[in-house]
């Protein structure tokens, strides 16, 4: 029997379901962190509750709990002195594979009826997840509120309405019947059981952790299977409250709450890799580097594996009516987060001959200049700069920082910026660097972080070939073209198709390259070597299960 | 703009996808071979066609020829001394990239439309399909006609609708406006377009050559791929006939007939490998031995392969109230086309206590007895069983054969039969050997053509237990359970869906555990070793193509 929780949410699956359909703006989660919506002490309330989380034992008890770990520091300059269980894999897994029974059985409605409880009761810690992802990641609280919140939790329930969708398209039973000329006609009663893969591995990362982590949890679990997440153990919290707020749901659905596992683990340790060769792993989300993308890709035979990796975002200024907007929305677009979003854009291709725009010819160095001005003053408040810059997340980061500064002519300077709240974060404002194109090797790879780089190239010809190639070699999860002329916008679209890469052309206003929204965009192709599949689409979920039938003489 | 063709079969498109909705008997295509259906001259004519094409070389011009290949050679006792071109790699795939240009943007109505066409043709062509399907593989004309020609024209179109499915959940644009309080909402414009992946390599098996093959030719080309079909070396001229036919269409419809292209090669040279490892190929479809499919699986990392390899398919027998009509259900499952069928049933389990049925306990011996008597009794009449058997399609087969002989102790010899018309056909009677548990390495294993392994357990429930573990290990296609108890058929149901194996219960009439059927039976689940996908699910097209959008403010 499905769990009541099936129906208390039907309407919204139904919602998320029409929006997949028609992937216009949508969204079930309201992402201002406002009073009147989440409750007036919504906020003091989960930063009190963040507050009391720090410095003692996570509050989850898990099979096979064999020690602790957990050393996560927040890029706002403190240790979070929070730790979690470490538990034993083949004790955790005997649990597991016993928590499988009677949920691989339980169907379609009570899978998805309890995925939608678990988000509306995370929506409901919105305010306490945004201190756990904005005190891991380094997210400014703004975008740890969205982002970690509201956005990952319509990114969980896209997926769910995925998962639906396939699981709807398979009759439970059918009835057939074969002519056989003048004789009896065959008669067969066949049904159809939904068989989940079995357990889904999802691998976080340190500065997306519960976004990026969403569309593989609910897809899998939505589809039967058991899921194991194992969080950056830079960004664990965010994932371990999700994984609580989960087991409480399916304890009170009176399933077993080890369908959905934490295994917190040291920095540089093995276990992902463990996990990840497991019999018992049957799926495998990740995002990270490439390196470790590329090992689960080849490796993780027993699996199948969803990968987003690195890439090269690339843009191309060709021409434009309203260079003021353009140069502030990159502005906004290199600066948000420090760079530390797989979506941010990197590679700035303009003509060495410059630009035409509403108000006239602009050369290459005026172009550049230009979009230098409009970080200098999106970020001149340092108040708000920090805001939008956050903190940065990896030490890994500011020593690419470091480097990047040595690579060509430095158009602006990175320097550090006083938080007035956080005196100890590191906050660095972005690096605009001017690149030849020769060598290739800078712009050629990933420069995660506060880093962009602007590169003179022949012409808009020149930049569009330039761009193909490096998506196709390299990966890319967005691509920006700015032009007042169609034929180069199709040019661009065609190059976009041929690279497997999302296009966004001429934004100038409220809308960035680096936001994906939920149940309106693709966000990854897999098309292209930054990433294998897309958040969300029906080849995410429809292999997360198979179908099994049985035939019966009527 | 789309074709004609997709409007003059957009009736039997829309029937196809009602048909895969609801898994009901459904079929496009007329199985009976009969004159009042496809012309009171067809078979002569599709027999005076085949007789045309022996001997010379095959009337197919592809870019890139550079020579002759060809040495097939009917099982019935005959070469057909049919040559085929062979092709230079590079120089084909360069004439393919010219191709795809147009057709990847053609669009699904294009795609749709041509693979149609190119079905309803293959389905006149049906009789000469039929012969060259019976003297490549061996089958009996009854099978040639109906697997080679109309049932997989039914497969194929099964992947049209899927395809078709898949692609219409994604819209083509959607205007996306997003609400900013007492601000100008943002407004977006988005358009996705669909791209497929690529190349997509189709290779063949020697014993269904174009059941086998059709699902993933027509899903790859249904996504807007071009396709490369690799016969097997013993079954060119059924695909040979297909690629020709695929291409007359497409030049019909003004598009590059090198969309689909033949490889032919001699007898165990490396082409399979070489093509499969071609950057060019995104796709790969599958079917033959569990060596090659797996050397795939880990090695093709360019593309998504999807394979049905070896299995060890097993037949329960727990009880009956109809043993006369189990013994004859078996026979011919056992019997039809030699076991060189991927779903014949290969391991027959009895309890060593025997059976109860309706006439009483019948011992072992009783049981096994009765299965050899039917047998004998299917096949006596040798112009009737000659029809039933087939030949002999691989002299390896025939070395297996002999080897099983010495397995245990025989119950039934296989015996040679002269076919009256054909009396150098290689014809062999079902081998019965009864083994015991131990040593298990002879029933865990697939033993590939007419025999089969009758086996003693100690009980219903060690059958069970065995059952699942070898399908489990070594993969299983069918599952087949006789019992009169109901919860003995519910066990065998669990154990099916923990196995990933399509269950069968009771058949005693004319349906028969070898038989699957498009539009109703999915072929495989991906969910044990013997296939890592199904024929035809959802899963088995999403992947053949990405979405990649363009994002623009409006």
């Amino acid at each position: 029997m499905p769990t009541p929780f099936f129906s208390t949410h039907q309407q919204l699956l139904n919602d998320a379901v029409e929006a997949i359909a028609k992937r216009g703006y949508w969204s079930a989660f309201p992402e201002i962190p406002s009073g009147k919506i989440y409750g007036e002490t919504a906020n003091q309330d989960g930063k009190a509750v963040f507050e009391s989380q720090l410095n003692r034992s996570f509050g989850l008890s898990l099979p096979g709990t064999i020690g602790k770990t957990g050393s996560e520091r927040s890029p706002y300059g403190f240790s979070l002195g929070i730790t979690y269980p470490k538990v034993d894999l083949n004790w955790l897994f005997q649990s597991i594979t016993t928590a499988q029974e009677a949920w691989r059985s339980a169907g379609p409605e009570t899978w998805a009826g309890v995925c939608l409880e678990i988000l509306r009761r995370l929506n409901r810690r919105s305010f306490e997840l945004a201190y756990a992802v904005m005190h891991t990641t380094g997210q400014g609280f703004m975008m740890a509120f969205q982002a970690g919140g509201p956005h990952a939790q319509d990114r969980g329930l896209e997926a769910v309405a995925y998962a639906w969708t396939e699981l709807s398209h398979i009759p439970r039973t059918a009835y057939w019947e074969k002519p056989q000329g003048k004789n009896e006609p065959l008669k067969l009663q066949k049904n159809y059981r939904i068989v989940p893969r079995g357990v889904s591995l999802v691998i976080g990362c340190s500065t997306f952790p519960t976004w990026n982590a969403y569309p593989g949890l609910f897809a899998s679990l939505a589809t039967g299977n058991a899921v194991v997440v194992k969080p950056h153990p830079g960004a664990i919290l965010p994932l371990a409250i999700t994984v609580e707020t989960a087991r409480d749901v399916l304890l009170e659905a009176r399933l077993d709450p080890n369908l959905v596992t934490l295994v917190s683990h040291d920095f540089n340790d093995n276990t992902a890799k463990e996990l990840a060769l497991r019999p018992e792993v049957k799926l495998i989300d990740f995002t990270g580097s490439s390196e470790h993308g590329v090992w689960l890709e080849k490796e993780a035979k027993g699996a199948l594996v969803f990968t987003e990796k690195a890439g090269v975002n690339q843009v191309i200024i060709d021409s434009t009516d309203n260079f003021a907007g353009l140069a502030k929305n990159l502005a906004f677009s290199i600066s948000l987060y420090s760079g530390q979003m797989c979506t941010a854009p990197q590679n700035i291709y303009i003509p060495e001959g410059g630009i035409d725009t509403a108000g006239g010819h602009l050369s290459f160095d005026q172009v550049a200049q230009g979009i230098v001005d409009s970080v200098n003053k999106l970020l001149e408040d340092s108040a708000r700069a920090v805001e939008i810059l956050g903190a940065i997340q990896s030490e890994t980061t500011l020593i690419r920082l470091e480097k990047a500064r040595t690579l060509g002519k430095v158009l602006l300077d990175s320097h550090r910026l006083v938080h007035p709240q956080f005196p100890e974060a590191c906050i660095q404002t972005p690096l605009l660097v001017q690149l030849s194109l020769q060598p290739e090797d800078y712009y050629t790879q990933e420069c995660f972080g506060p880093v962009a780089f602007i590169i003179p190239t022949e012409n808009t010809d020149a930049a569009l070939s330039l761009a193909r190639k490096v998506s196709q070699q390299r990966g890319s999860l967005t691509f920006s073209i700015y032009s007042t002329e169609q034929s180069v916008l199709n040019a661009a679209t065609d190059i976009a198709a041929d690279a497997g890469v999302a296009l966004s052309c001429n934004l100038t206003a409220g809308v960035y390259v680096n936001q994906s929204a939920a149940f309106s965009d693709y966000h990854g192709t897999g098309a292209n070597p930054a990433a294998n599949s897309a958040l969300t689409d029906s080849a995410f979920v429809s292999n997360r299960f198979r179908v099994v039938q049985t035939r019966i003489p009527v």
